[in-house]
């Protein structure tokens, strides 16, 4: 498995990726989903994948030297596409030529042809741009409402992302909020593991420095684990406990006789009989 | 979907539902997941169902009449079973019974035999159990190690279980706790909704009065939904950011240039002439 997450703000992107693949449970390897695709001053794009590996390491291979045709005919690569959305059209061409490399020989061999990709970053004086791009090539593009995208097992670390991300998030803010959306995950789910990588992008830049792989004695990922575990449970035990039907506090739970009627069988002597 | 958790501990039994069923997105109605099956002083059970409302409420339906034959060729019921054990078994023939009926003509329309359930309780002077029982009738018990079990849109609620529910945890507490679960659940998956059934069962009480429904106004879980996202988002907000390569701190981040290289892909000449 693997999770993913990409994240839109105003004032630029964060990727994070696990590093943990498993073909069932008993051959688990550690391959890298994040790759980085950079020409300083010119653009900066990142792509995450999940899915099937070798899927997503075809579409790798292949995206540098993928081509579309251009409106007046030219050849179109990630590394002269002047939009990210005319990258992003080169990145769903190079899906579609591995399925139809692959998928007909993946489905007699009863697997499905699955990729999942994250992709993002920003090219020239063009806006910074996030897209999701499916198994079918086509993708879609994160918007102010909705400020990230998430790829692999995403339920356990979705919740804090939905209280916390907002494009006006700082950039720092929002790779803390990656990263323990990622713990979450990482608890929950062992076949996600370190080590992560994580990249930082500031909008305008052209470029990163912030790109770390984090492993298990990072101090940062060390130190938020134990506090994030610690301060949550310190929060629940804030919480006062439900009080059944009592007076001694404003928020009672009340037993409900009448409600709960519809919810009882009671044994009837009918029943005893069976 | 649905939302269920059934809850061990030494000091009794906590069990928790949502009420909502969908069939796609525009077909949505509100149906009650759980049943008490009790006979004060003798017995107190629990069943809360996931998957197809057709075959769970068939189940249900044949519960109180299904029967098995005992060691002795006595007919064996949930409602003269001597032990859990025995409960479940009837339980399980009830689930198998709906398979044969139905199953067949589900798969004709394309629709999966999906059955999802858990079932706890007490019988007598015998222990207090629980169990999930899947589709084809067979079932695994709880133990000290896993104290709890959960039925349907799992995932999100699932962290806090893990964080907090022990065998040793109070019986309010684990309610607390269930409640958390559930709130994170209904923030996140529109398909699971109020209002929720709670039960808490006091370990050799063999009845309850604490059956609580619980609507959107119910001043505990308004405290709680209120209280838990706001104190979630103090605790994010007390972890500090990360810095990068900072002496300011003692948990930087570091970028690690080495690493990364690995991850980047620079723009060559070769590139560039595609």
């Amino acid at each position: 498995m693997t999770y993913c997450v990409g994240i839109k703000l105003k004032a630029g992107l964060v990727f994070l990726s696990d590093s943990r693949t498993n073909a069932g449970l008993d051959q688990i390897s550690t391959f890298r989903k994040m790759i980085v695709y950079e020409k300083p001053g010119d653009r900066f794009m990142t792509l995450l994948s999940a899915g099937n590996l070798s899927v997503s390491q075809s579409i790798r291979e292949i995206l540098q030297v993928e081509q579309l045709k251009d409106e007046a005919g030219e050849p179109l690569t990630i590394w002269n596409a002047k939009s990210m959305f005319d990258a992003v059209r080169v990145l769903g061409s190079a899906v579609r030529h591995v399925y139809q490399r692959d998928a007909e020989s993946l489905k007699q061999a009863g697997v499905e042809f699955n990729a999942s990709l994250i992709f993002g970053g920003q090219i020239g004086k063009e806006p910074m741009r996030l897209f999701q791009v499916y198994s079918a090539g086509n993708f879609i593009e994160a918007t102010a409402e909705t400020a990230y995208f998430q790829i692999g097992e995403s339920k356990y670390g979705k919740p804090v992302l939905d209280r916390v991300i907002t494009p006006d998030t700082a950039l720092d803010e929002a790779a803390k909020c990656a990263l323990v959306s990622m713990d979450s995950t990482l608890k929950s789910n062992l076949s996600v593991g370190l080590p992560l990588d994580l990249v930082v992008y500031d909008v305008g830049s052209l470029q990163s420095d912030k790109i770390a792989c984090i492993e298990d004695n990072n101090p940062y990922l060390l130190m938020l684990r134990g506090a994030w575990g610690n301060k949550l449970r310190e929060v629940f035990d804030s919480i006062e406990d439900p009080v059944w039907n009592g007076a001694q506090t404003n928020s009672p739970i009340k037993a409900n006789s009448a409600r709960s009627k519809t919810l009882r069988k009671i044994c009837t002597p009918q029943d005893k009989l069976i």
